[in-house]
């Protein structure tokens, strides 16, 4: 892979009306002028660091190898977090990508592994030379770092290698034989409403027995392979791309016709009896 | 043109707040490192097939010959409707472009002519290889086979040619010798209100003519070349760079100072008399 | 720099939701294929000069030299003001960038100087061909002037020379030796205020003095080096990434929290006695 190839992705809480962004491709165009930009998004709640890591990893592990993530979502530009640069591999990939960003915990949340390597960023040769009062760390350390790692130059010459990074965890549902319980961890443009219970523990528990989904005050019999098998404005529970429980409305907003919301509880309670079973007692 | 050229414009209703777009502009990329993009916008109302289509034919045009243009707005991403991908031209050019998306009359839309030739993406070597429970067919269908064909695959070798596709029509507004009545087809972000009445309409019926412009319960007395040509606050009827016609209000926001909407009528009236005799009967 | 190298970023009011931008970087990569645009925003208030002016000037010294500067603010896509380029210097920056846009006073406000050479946009072979009463600048006059001007055409290729300009100018702050008084020029994402007082005026007249900051009904007493100072919810001031007081509230909104918007004045009062010595008759 040439120089020319490097792709960053930028993944931020700041919004695109005011000129924060810009400023830091400017930044990088600046050390690296043959950088490439993809924004993941710069609509991450502010200081939401477990939204931004939902989204980034919906998107980061479609990426080539190599591809540099910033993922800079923190209070307080000036605040005490460390600087890091990290080589880790996106969940279910094998490949290995670059992280840079604060030590706020989202690195531990995009990736299933504990990073290759992580270095802090502790080489102020490498960062835009600025007055310390008026620092932006994602113009003046992240963006210059992302843009000598995308020239080639290798983590070591950026940083100082740690072992320890701030970590945080995804909460993962309640499962036992009756059902699953989690709750909606993401609500997309759609209003579709995102759990946090992945297929494999809903497929570990139910032993081919149907299943209801408790979604707030509604209940949906059995799941769907998706959308578009019910009828319009009726509510459906598939797994979705990510691989997760969704529960969706056919062409309607779930979140807003279900009143269902980030948080909200979401419990799969499987049958007493294996599907066929039930089905061959019905028929006879 | 050698591949470094080739641009992919995508047109979705995924928003910007999800991981959705960058996840297929990830999945493009791994299988075209030079591929470039453009984004017309991710903004289009959910599942709103038409709106995409306007968006597109006021953007698409004006990009060099072989683009190709990534249509998705779609309910149900594991919905029964076809894949495809076609050469076509957009409105008003004599270049052909590639457009990629679902079957849904998008592609009807975004031209005047049938496309030069279309086919079924049922290639799934193609494809990005997924458990079909979990496909995505932006991320999983179309952007690999977009990359494909912006890395020089033709057409054949990515589908099946196929003579049907599903069809839309944007309706014509009704005109005769007093005058021609259509509706408003966009609100844009200024708050201008866009008609589905082509100049070429009017100009056939006008004869020379002096004409008022009934848009709501407001009333606009001739047409005018520009915004800039009433007064701040006023009213003003223009042939817009759409070449339709637009009501807008100088420095305001026309849909909400007029009370004007998607759909709201908008009728032309012409006057009895050519312009040049009225005004010499007015004069003697 | 060869000519693969130039940058194109873009500031516009014209949203997202429509195809205008699109349309723009279609008709620049029909004249020069190889030209890469950064969005700094579109999201501009309609018709704010002094709002875009103030995102450009967060973000454009970032970018390399010869980066060329699109700021398409204007009411009536019709109407007379002139088009512009001009070679100048951002702020705070002694490389050349490039301004394309009109002459309604925004590239006054973007730089500290008079900028080296402005030209009239006067050469309709540059342009786009189109009809007369549907042109729309950015699209018609400023893409393809752009674009030819990053092919390495030169400005006196594109226009005609022009000393005289529109020129606005920011609004200073009042000081003396009680204080300093200004007010907010910019509310980001954030909530944060950004005001008018830059750190030098209050460098100037401060003598080591300790400072109360009165923003609204909110009193500050002193200010910190960041929003991480403080704890959570509380109110800060700080001077920012910009170089000017920004009223704050950790890990909140200081606009919503505080009643602060655009135009609501902040003022620095020093207290009467150096803090030093304040702070040994204390302890005395």
């Amino acid at each position: 892979m040439t120089s020319h190839d490097v792709i960053v992705t930028l993944t931020t809480d700041f919004g695109t009306q005011d000129g924060y962004v810009a400023a830091i491709k400017g930044a990088m165009l600046s050390v690296a002028p043959e950088v490439r930009f993809v924004d993941v998004t710069h609509e991450v709640p502010p200081q939401d660091v477990m939204g931004a890591a939902f989204v980034m990893r919906q998107a980061i592990g479609h990426f080539p190898e190599g591809t540099i993530h910033l993922g800079v979502v923190d209070p307080g530009t000036g605040g005490s977090r460390r600087p890091l640069a990290a080589r880790f591999h996106p969940p279910g990939s094998d490949r290995e990508h670059i992280f840079v960003g604060p030590d706020n915990g989202l690195l531990s949340l995009i990736t299933d592994d504990p990073p290759v390597r992580t270095v802090v960023l502790d080489q102020p040769n490498r960062w835009r030379s600025t007055r310390a009062s008026e620092t932006f760390h994602g113009r003046d350390i992240f963006a210059p770092v992302a843009s000598h790692l995308a020239s080639g130059v290798p983590l070591r010459d950026v940083g100082t290698p740690t072992e320890e990074i701030a970590t945080l965890r995804w909460a993962l549902p309640r499962a036992d034989e009756q059902g699953v319980e989690g709750w909606v961890v993401h609500v997309d443009r759609y209003g579709n409403c995102i759990t946090n219970i992945p297929r494999e523990t809903v497929d570990a528990h139910r032993a081919g027995r149907d299943v209801s989904v408790y979604a707030g005050s509604t209940i949906i019999r059995g799941m769907n392979a998706s959308y578009g098998d019910v009828t319009d404005t009726e509510p459906v529970a598939v797994f979705g791309s990510s691989g997760s429980l969704e529960v969706g409305v056919n062409r309607g907003n779930a979140s807003t016709l279900l009143s269902l919301n980030r948080g909200t509880a979401v419990r799969l309670v499987f049958d007493s009896q294996p599907t066929r079973a039930r089905r061959l007692t019905e028929i006879g």
